[in-house]
């Protein structure tokens, strides 16, 4: 949520649905940029702050939106009340900053609901079993929001968002890119990791555990739209692979621009070679995201992985200096400046020929394939950064995703 | 606590007294403008916002206090850990944005402080049987504080304010106002509710109950400054009247500046008549500070009263317009502009003459008395504003205050 102004609409939006008969549950987030100014406090008093202590002022951001949505759903005639984490409760692990949402009693929010209240819960937050205060890290909100969802059960979890919907791709690369009315649960899955940044992907991975049929919006349009239209719009993600779907076979294509990639070249095939590689790299802290390693030839192998390009030049520093000896590797490459694209979508599982029809098409436009990666559903290329715009717009046009689901 | 700066100084100071080997709970106030801050958000979404949410809002910002001076404490190398209101707990009744402590739970700050830690505690906040967020309203820090040393049997409550004590007058008044620096507890009280705004009166009633020696002394000093001057600073309000005081006769000279004055004329003294005239105001939420009803004569008497002055013209339409005819008053006269002067000293139980000795001085200034209430160990008179600062001069020379407490 952002200015007074916004909460005021969202209040709007609420009294809407519940005037249509629906039992309502909001998860507002922080107010714009509350979280950063909160943030920005803690860093000026220690760089490295206490955890727990930073979930403690971290929590504040979400307890102000829900008094205030409170308040302004008040102000419209509306019966509503606000609940923290910790009162409904949202009962997590004891991760400070990342917690994992252990339980959820909807107890006292049912009680609510059947009184006709309209119940609005902190986002991003819970309560540990030492009754010590706990938030769930970058796009906690929809998380909650999800999680919420499940523990009610209820209809349909929407999730209002600055966009208004899943797209076939990112409409600032390709402009036919187009929305998707729906999108299978593994899918989305797939995009969001694979850099469509609409959902963070623990929401995703809970909505899929649970089976929440789960809704993105966005929250841009005029509060006061028409109920039957808004409740229409945006992206579905389903759990059913429907009718409309059995020809389908490509969704979207996602991709990832900021990768670096690193070859630790002639290792010996052994066992424990992987960890011995990776293992200080995690220990960094370094995410690490493809993972490749060729069968061997002579007892010896190359094992490539793909980093962010901002953990690029620590990356090799850490391989130069400390692993390279160690696993007798002959040398490590490196390439700062490569992107990963992917094509996804749950129809490929029945469908042969995605994949050469993929490569057909990069290698139409000249551009060649560094890495090659694939799970059930997608398949991602390594490319050279300079050519990531123009594969996507030219997978996105040999799918035909322009024209509605490729067939 | 203000800024940043102000944060960190407080952990400076907390450091000193805990490496001198003392158990310490701290009870920190919202940063500087904060709590007005949240007031404002609330009050651009409704002018009448509701109290529970209210109160669900207004807490964020001892939140956000506690986790940060956590933090800076942490950064001094000191272990330390903070707790919410509802986490200690400290509970209230649900009269939301001004509860009232019902009890507090020392256990798990206690194990904390056994374990070496110190610990953080939002004031101004806590939460009632249903586990709803309360506020304690205006003041509230100091209050939280008190309670929290009466639970813990702490022995000596320290309350760091802007100003370094109790003077035996506003030394804005009387340039040779002196520190005190002890003052028993019903002085204290006489003092706060008398105008000298140094403690919320309700902080001052919680020390009295529960028997907590509370020191009031400046915030403003070098956080790094002897241990040994620190304590001996400020103003100890005590509960023995100790041998020093045993001569001692007036602590201090209190008064109000701005007090409206309100005459009922003859009016029948019959039983009822004077809930049927304060009855309204109350309910007009007005507060009514000195009431004085003579001796009737012939059946008929004079009530009087003071309310502040931002209330007299309200309070003079209400009489006018409802009560002045129900009572058959013969007319309602006021003042709008008088002030209200008080000595106060426990001593003057024992001692004749401080009446008459107040009275002389001000006659001797010239200055007619309006009207005249006591306590046990204060004397008030009503006089016009004008004199204000004059009588205030006169009586803290006539009773020689510039030099220690008179005899």
């Amino acid at each position: 949520m952002g200015s007074i102004e916004r909460i005021k609409n969202v209040a709007l939006r609420v009294a809407k649905w519940h005037k249509a008969g629906y039992q309502i549950v909001v998860v507002p987030s922080a107010m714009s940029g509350e979280t950063n100014r909160l943030l920005e406090l803690v860093h000026a008093i220690s760089p490295q702050p206490d955890p727990r202590e930073l979930d403690m002022v971290a929590a504040t951001g979400e307890q102000v939106s829900v008094g205030l949505l409170a308040i302004a759903l008040k102000e419209l005639g509306l019966d509503a009340r606000s609940y923290t984490g910790w009162q409904v409760p949202i009962k997590t692990d004891n991760t400070h900053t990342k917690a994992r949402i252990v339980e959820i009693d909807g107890a006292r929010v049912q009680q609510d609901l059947a009184a006709g209240r309209v119940v609005v819960i902190a986002g991003f937050q819970g309560v540990d079993n030492e009754h010590n205060i706990t938030t769930l890290g970058r796009g906690g909100t929809d998380t909650s929001a999800v999680a919420v969802a499940a523990a009610l059960n209820a209809d349909e979890c929407l999730i209002y968002t600055d966009v208004d919907g899943v797209y076939t791709t990112d409409p600032r690369v390709v402009e036919e890119a187009r929305r998707l009315e729906r999108i299978t649960f593994e899918e989305m899955l797939e995009m969001a990791s694979l850099g469509s940044k609409v959902l963070q992907i623990r929401s995703v991975e809970f909505a899929g555990k649970y089976q929440v049929k789960t809704r993105v919006l966005s929250s841009l349009t005029d509060p006061l739209m028409p109920l039957e239209e808004e409740m229409h719009s945006g992206t579905l993600i389903t759990f059913e692979e429907d009718k409309t779907m059995e020809q389908a076979v490509i969704s979207g294509i996602a991709f990832q621009r900021n990768e670096g990639r690193i070859v630790v070249v002639g290792v010996p095939d052994t066992p424990g070679i992987a960890y011995q590689i990776l293992g200080p790299i995690a220990a960094a802290n370094i995410d690490v995201d493809m993972i490749i390693q060729n069968q061997s030839v002579a007892g010896k192998t190359d094992f490539t992985f793909t980093v962010g390009r901002n953990d690029y030049a620590r990356a090799m520093d850490i391989l130069n200096q400390h692993i390279k000896g160690q696993v007798s590797a002959q040398q490590v490459l490196g390439d700062p400046k490569v992107s990963k694209v992917s094509v996804v979508g749950v129809g490929m599982r029945s469908h042969v020929g995605i994949a050469s029809k993929m490569f057909r098409t990069l290698s139409e436009e000249g551009i060649n394939i560094q890495m090659i990666s694939t799970s059930e559903i997608k398949i991602s290329v390594l490319i050279d950064e300079k050519y990531m715009e123009l594969a996507v717009r030219a997978l996105h046009k040999a799918f035909e995703l322009e024209q509605g689901r490729s067939t």
